[in-house]
């Protein structure tokens, strides 16, 4: 097993696998069993079918719960948009996964080290080892460190982000009324300028400018959501 | 609360809902909440969203440990298979959900009763209650009842039924040895016909056959099947 994947692990989330064994099969390239077949290898890409659902649930019941006065169709779009290739690939090179992948000679060559879709299916794979080693609540809290918080950071819809987020933090307190003015645009069609004013129950919270009236709404409840969370 | 559906999920299922307005929830279409806004009610729809990732790994989970030989692309047609609109709908129905559904007058009318897309919305919604309100064990030992003997059936897979069922059989003592041996081919091409044989370590254990050689060796893997099985 690779010794420094297993010094990451325990290293930057606190992870020990009773098998080491789903977590080498995990980090094992189908190229990498095609040129070994003496070594009699399973490759990931049945844990990497596994991983995909666990990582669905996971995400789901994140959205789920964190935005309960969001839509399905908005949270379907969001999810979609958090469990697909790019961001997956993402997710593994920050953990440097692609590191510790076994690849056959073929693959390493022609780049698959980097390749987008190998590197999604890996992390899933990971995920699928780290379920059945250890259950969905293990998942989750990996999630917690890897995922999640870019979730809440808005880095997957300019529209989920500061917005609902502000909604969220207010709505702990009950009912509330939020409302975007905008209070001026300026400048030619190619290059307008849009400021706006965000009000809480009738108060003025947080102020923002940008390119387009939902520009500056974000703005604005960014704004607000820096003051308030300070 | 739909009575009917509360004594039929204790009589069928032995499930007794802990917070019932989950449930009520799930059995809440989005046209009874647009005809009934005074009552303030919430439709099924983020539920169905949660209980679509449920659903997803349950059966993920379920096909992964069944069938520790079926490499990942037919698991995934498998799941695929399972896990779709026709499928869920029929699923619905079997539970007898379609009776108890809160339905708008417009979609009553137009037939959304027997509509399969809002029957399989309101499967998954189900799900998404049950595990909200008593975790994922909850959701496989109902789907136990309700899906997976269908699954080991091969009522989703003509490929995955027999053959795969009969090695999933005979592993159970180490490893072993199947194979299919075509015997004869007769007839013209447009109706030919293959005649099988399929070998356990050597020894003949059932014969079948059919108008390909697939169909051939699942006529043999059946025949093997029923009398390993007897």
């Amino acid at each position: 097993m690779d010794h420094v994947l297993l010094k990451e692990l325990k290293e930057k989330f606190n992870l020990v696998f009773h098998d080491v064994d789903l977590l080498e099969q995990a980090f094992t390239h189908s190229s990498y069993v095609n040129e070994h077949r003496y070594l009699q290898l399973s490759d990931n890409e049945r844990l990497e079918f596994l991983g995909d659902a666990v990582l669905e649930l996971a995400v789901s019941k994140f959205l789920y719960r964190k935005y309960p006065q969001v839509p399905e169709g908005k949270l379907t779009k969001l999810r979609a948009a958090i469990v697909c290739e790019e961001s997956l690939a993402k997710f593994a090179k920050e953990c440097r996964f692609d590191q510790s992948i076994r690849l056959g000679k073929g693959e390493e060559h022609s780049g698959g080290r980097n390749r987008p879709a190998l590197l999604c299916d890996l992390f899933e794979a990971f995920l699928g080892a780290l379920y059945l080693d250890q259950g969905f609540e293990a998942v989750e809290t990996f999630l917690e460190k890897v995922v999640f918080p870019k979730i809440l950071a808005g880095a997957f819809s300019h529209e989920m982000d500061h917005k609902t987020r502000l909604q969220e933090v207010l709505q702990r307190s009950g009912d509330v009324l939020i409302d975007y003015r905008l209070i001026k645009e300026e400048g030619p069609a190619h290059e307008r300028q849009f400021w706006t004013q965000v009000y809480f129950n009738g108060e003025k919270i947080g102020e923002g400018q940008g390119k387009s009236k939902k520009l500056a709404e974000q703005a604005a409840a960014a704004n607000a959501l820096n003051q308030l969370l300070d």
